[in-house]
């Protein structure tokens, strides 16, 4: 086997690097996990979570992701506050650039380091994220029962998501700021024939306030310059999400605009380079699979580290 | 959109059933889960769990499973104590034929049957279950730091669990009824080369013994009849899994030997038909990810349905 500083670095501490780091660390592999902010991930910032299996009333965010990197430690996985600012992941041995200065080296590497969803970037909307602005409408859909809300893009998440809340919410209305949508056409059918999905198209968002929680939004018409008030109580944010990839040599790992591809075992195209969580080309991005996605990440490594010579 | 009973039948009662149910019952699907005992799967005769990721000392199996069914539950997902007998998957609507008679018809189905090790079938053996005898080194590996146990089998799995289990036990018997291993040449070696590992050839187990715990098991050579007694503490039965696949129509889906095979999206070779957790063909079989599977079935579900013309 080649010499290096690690047998495994994770890079990234949410639900996905936590969980692959508590499956490393149970294995008494050579680790460790490298995280530039606080562990936890986007979770750390959700308010309520309802769907992570295990809590039957559900948990906080923060206390969720407490708890994930609780469990890690309690294993001795090493955690260091360190940003990666490059790396080269050809060839057996891993070479990592950290923003320190220091060149680490790893036989194997997991890619953990998630992803964000696009903001409208406008007054209001990080002041109420958690208390009325959402980016996700399978995981707050069910907080909006029997109130209006406004549901703001018009590819197929948003259309699709829109017609979703509708099992909720009273009243959805769909903002899109051109005069028809992107989405596909089933989807767009199915939207325009329900009642309760109202369409302001030509129009964007341009303030989101309340006072605890949100009581409502801002609305600018972009053909008329038109402003109006639109009273709802929840807004779901649903223009997209981007990789955290900066750090990533994409011209090194198959992917599909940042977002790394892998087989089911986790396997990116770079050999013994395995990617877990948001950071995946994949469909669906909750707390429960990035964290299996973690522990597959694992076990993928443990038998790359096997059949090494 | 043809008629049936149910937009969605899920299939079992485990982590992955449960969570696919969980996320079927929160997006408002008209949803049944049918059990046929209780729910919880294999984690319910699990006795502890150190590595589901958000219990950072740990829980019990038992604890566990009732969690995860106490979530569901709240969602108001319905469960019912039936048994499939049979299934039709082919066409748009899913045939399910009941133990009781009936038969139910859904617009899509989850798989979530999972899969039971291969025991041995010996005295003492279903006795000692969770208290020294184990069919999972990656769950149960850490309790036996500084002990002395014993591995049965000759596959892969067996001698590459043998090598990972000397991180933890002080010695580690591999018990091989033939007289060479079945597992590749490069991981054979490596257990060749291990100090700590000892190969007991043409043997088999024929009891396990002790007081509360394992104290040992008691060996026959194949081929002189002999009868020997070993001292340890822990004994792993790794001898292949089997997937839970009586009432499967195995000739309708694409399967490996019984477990189903699936995309990434967890859906299978018939249109309308995803699985998740223990029965499907992959590498690891862990509680985190069959319960990540479950989620992902159940948007690969919404998704379709969503497409229904």
């Amino acid at each position: 086997m080649p010499e290096a500083d690690y047998q495994l670095i994770i890079v990234g501490g949410g639900p996905a690097g936590l969980t692959a780091g508590l499956y490393a660390a149970r294995a008494k592999l050579n680790v460790v996990l490298l995280e530039k902010g606080t562990t936890g991930g986007q979770v750390m910032s959700t308010d309520w979570v309802d769907n992570y299996p295990g809590f039957p009333e559900g948990i906080s965010g923060f206390e969720l992701a407490e708890k994930f990197a609780a469990q890690a430690r309690r294993f001795e996985l090493p955690i260091k506050l360190e940003e990666v600012q490059s790396m080269d992941l050809a060839g057996p041995v891993k070479k990592l650039f950290l923003a320190s200065g220091k060149t680490l080296t790893s036989l194997t590497v997991i890619l953990a380091t998630g992803a964000r969803p696009n903001p409208l970037g406008i007054p209001g909307e990080k002041e109420f994220t958690g208390k009325g602005v959402s980016y996700c409408a399978t995981c707050d859909g069910p907080f909006y029962r029997g109130l209006e809300i406004a549901v703001v893009g018009g590819g197929d998440t948003a259309v699709q998501e829109a017609v979703h809340l509708t099992k909720f919410a009273t009243k959805v209305y769909v903002i899109h700021r051109r005069d028809q949508l992107r989405a596909t056409k089933v989807i767009q059918e199915r939207a325009f024939a329900n009642d309760k999905i109202e369409f302001i198209w030509n129009t964007v968002v341009t303030e989101i306030f309340g006072g605890s929680d949100v009581e409502g939004i801002r609305l600018k018409n972009v053909k008329s310059e038109e402003e109006t008030i639109l009273a709802v109580k929840g807004c779901f944010v649903l223009i997209g999400i981007r990789p955290n990839m900066e750090m990533l040599p994409l011209n090194q790992l198959d992917n599909d605009d940042g977002f790394i591809k892998t087989d089911k075992e986790m396997q990116t195209s770079q050999p013994g380079v395995m990617a877990a969580g948001d950071i995946c080309s994949k469909e669906m991005r909750q707390i429960i699979n990035a964290a299996g996605e973690g522990a597959v990440a694992c076990i993928s490594v443990e038998r790359y580290l096997s059949n090494f010579k």
